[in-house]
């Protein structure tokens, strides 16, 4: 019998991608599932690679069948089943053994997991895979936390199913314990901000400006082949041109209005509250989506309130410096959230690296991260990214296009949530002196809270004010 | 020795004035402190009415000089304090007795109280107080949260010591365990927005219309006797005609743009995730403040970036317009909140009445409240305040000021977060067909997520994209 070098737990769209993509590297994978008849028919389903696979019904067979020291991978839905499957399976391991969670997990779980197990003598790794079906297939990215003998274990097999940019792999250990599952729920943060940038951005282009989705398309085609290259502009290409088998009409104008989530955008907004911090752009899109699901609300809406979206005369141009404005603070943010939380956590992220390993096999995967690796390679002021020098110029370039798009964009009534807060955050960090003094004031008269004064130390107290 | 009807343990700011307000209306109030030597000192400056203060310098005879069954009101830091003092008087109090929560606590952590001693057959009330120092000293709007029971007993004393509106007094119970604590927190949640708006229209006249603080002031004075009279807008006029006696600068220019906040508008934001809705004007408000509170940050960046405000050329008119639209999605926004946490949490929380007592004594008092509450009587569509006939048509004639407004601030450099959240909400709700079907699609090509088709039940799944 062969002894497989890791085993997966869990053959889901994501599970079965990663077996298979180990398998075609030559990796030796056990495979479990909690249904059993899913063994069979991914068994089936494998083709050549089936012989690198080697399935289990059993748990304890699963164990068994694990090089020691073992790794075992569950691929599984987070929170309880996680928790569930842990109590059953530790007691079959030996001090030494690994257990990793590549799921979308809550990072403060991880951390627990992590510490429980570490009491038990087990190794736990939290890690974040990103790139969906195909990623997972043919290469993601994958963010690890866990200690560096667990990477030790880990990068080989990580490494060679990686996506790679230029040669090098997307995978890196980025700290202990919950740091590569925070990465990764930023990650999707992003993809949020990101996503609902080119929701706005289509709906001026279809709504304001009287474009087919072909036509569109064809300008997001020719957008990701320059400075907006990206993983989401080349799919939304693809969208845009698809037919409706049905009806013959355009895919995207079948599909229904409401978007769907599964939590780590809100997560990501959570954090960074709890951190003291406001990820102003990824809440705009959550916010985007909830208010997405509510159609019979809006309907009515339309009715109550009037719908009407006027035309807007705005150039590719401008609207392509303002995703790429947008873009950029979108991905400050996110950046700024992962400086904030390394601090706090005590977990040293490196920023640079980070960028490095989102630059292929991800969904946020473009060309700007190549650019914002670099610059966080030369360290930027106060740890800002739109600091940097090759990042401010940049922003310097497209900002007046972000304001002449959310201008044109507010006065005709379109709904611009997401770019309107780029403008916001970009606005209110760049005012050396800014508004917050009425507000100061105004607690100082009503609750007594103080204030200080420009340029002097201490807190001062009214009543001064009648 | 007389029995007091009341104890007040916390005589801080708010504690020492609802204790006044309360001998003032021939209340008499057991008083007691954790440092011994306030409670002296309270008692000297209390003139004629410290005959209905009787002071206590041990818990023991604080708990021993109230009326049975007790009514003992804490003032005091929420959190760790409040739980140690819940387990060192609780032992000295008799079935049937009642504790008082009268600070901004997390409605979570009510809701763990109230349980905990209603097992030791203790009463809890968890209440939020509004209206500052003044507030608690001649009329604070209170929100009580608790039993029927316990309000029963309370009501007296409360509606004696609340602020009037046309003789109603502004307190009410609003429901059990927490909701009086979760009440007031999207109050201070819509504060935060309410006072953000007035910082940005104050910045727009300053700095992008050179308006000096008097001439400011005046406006302010002369929207204080229309549909935007508010108490922060009265405050707002008397903050802009002081000077510093120091310098004889308006004394606005001399207090420092760093805001501070203690916890409640983060709370509210947070609250509103957790509950699947984003209460996008008050995450704005929560997030100026965060990033006015990085003055080092702003000040490089307005060197790396430019910090250039151009000027804006809008009426009076047109900014009174677009505040009054802006407050009226501000308080939408908090009462959707209230609305979901009452199904939620099954509070049956009355927003009418919610809105009828803070119509007097509490910081976001306002003509607008009155209203509010009218609206509410006539039960709006989806139990969307934006959707109630008389709210509607206010919105549909100062919606277009709004928009002048932020397209002007965006073109101008301004930044204007919360004006600018307030018109992306307002136009993603009233848009029938959104722009989420883009997103939509995205999560079914790179995540096999599913989408529904419009005008149809149950889930499509591609691939159809390529």
């Amino acid at each position: 019998m062969t002894v497989a070098r890791i085993g997966i737990y869990g053959l889901g769209t994501m599970g079965s991608a990663l077996a298979l993509n180990m398998a075609e590297h030559g990796i030796d994978v056990a495979i479990s599932n909690r249904e059993v008849p899913r063994i069979n028919a991914f068994m089936d389903a494998s083709g050549d690679l089936s012989k690198r696979l080697h399935p289990h019904e059993t748990l304890a067979g699963f164990v068994a069948g694990l090089e020691v020291p073992r790794l075992v991978l569950f691929m599984i839905p987070s929170g309880d089943a996680m928790d569930e499957m842990i109590t059953r399976i530790a007691p079959l391991l030996d001090h030494g053994d690994m257990i990793i969670d590549a799921g979308n997990a809550d990072f403060h779980a991880t951390r627990r997991r992590a510490a429980d197990l570490a009491r038990q003598k087990l190794h736990f790794v939290g890690m974040g895979v990103s790139g969906g079906e195909q990623g997972a297939r043919h290469g993601p990215s994958m963010m690890v936390g866990g200690s560096d003998h667990s990477w030790q274990q880990l990068a080989p097999v990580l490494s060679s199913i990686a996506a790679r940019f230029r040669g090098d792999p997307c995978v890196a250990l980025l700290g202990p314990d919950g740091a590569g599952h925070f990465v990764k729920t930023v990650h999707n943060g992003i993809e949020y901000a990101d996503m609902q940038l080119i929701a706005e951005l289509h709906s001026l282009l279809r709504y304001g400006m009287a474009w087919t989705p072909p036509e569109v398309a064809d300008l997001f085609t020719v957008w990701n082949d320059g400075p907006l290259q990206s993983y989401l502009v080349g799919i939304t290409a693809n969208i845009l041109r698809a037919s409706d088998p049905d009806t013959g009409h355009p895919m995207i104008d079948v599909i229904k209005d409401s978007a769907g989530q599964k939590g780590t955008g809100r997560w990501t907004v959570i954090e960074a509250l709890c951190l003291g911090q406001s990820a102003t752009m990824i809440e705009a899109a959550v916010a985007a989506r909830s208010w997405s699901s509510e159609k019979d609300t809006r309907q009515t809406a339309e009715t109550v309130l009037g719908g009407a979206r006027l035309g807007v005369s705005l150039s590719a141009e401008t609207l392509a410096d303002a995703f790429l404005a947008a873009r950029i603070l979108a991905h400050a943010q996110g950046f700024r959230l992962l400086s904030e939380a390394s601090d706090h956590y005590d977990w040293q992220l490196d920023l640079a690296r980070i960028a490095e390993i989102w630059r292929a096999g991800c969904i946020i995967r473009s060309a700007l991260l190549d650019d914002i690796a670099a610059a966080f390679h030369d360290t930027p002021k106060h740890g800002e990214l739109i600091l940097a020098p090759v990042i401010a110029e940049r922003l310097g370039h497209a900002i007046p296009a972000l304001r002449e798009t959310v201008a044109a964009a507010v006065h005709a009534g379109h709904a611009v949530p997401a770019l309107s807060a780029a403008l916001a955050w970009y606005d209110s960090m760049r005012q050396g002196f800014g508004t917050a003094n009425i507000i100061q004031a105004q607690r100082d008269v009503f609750g007594r809270h103080g204030f200080q004064r420009l340029g002097q130390s201490g807190v001062h107290h009214g009543p001064w004010w009648d």
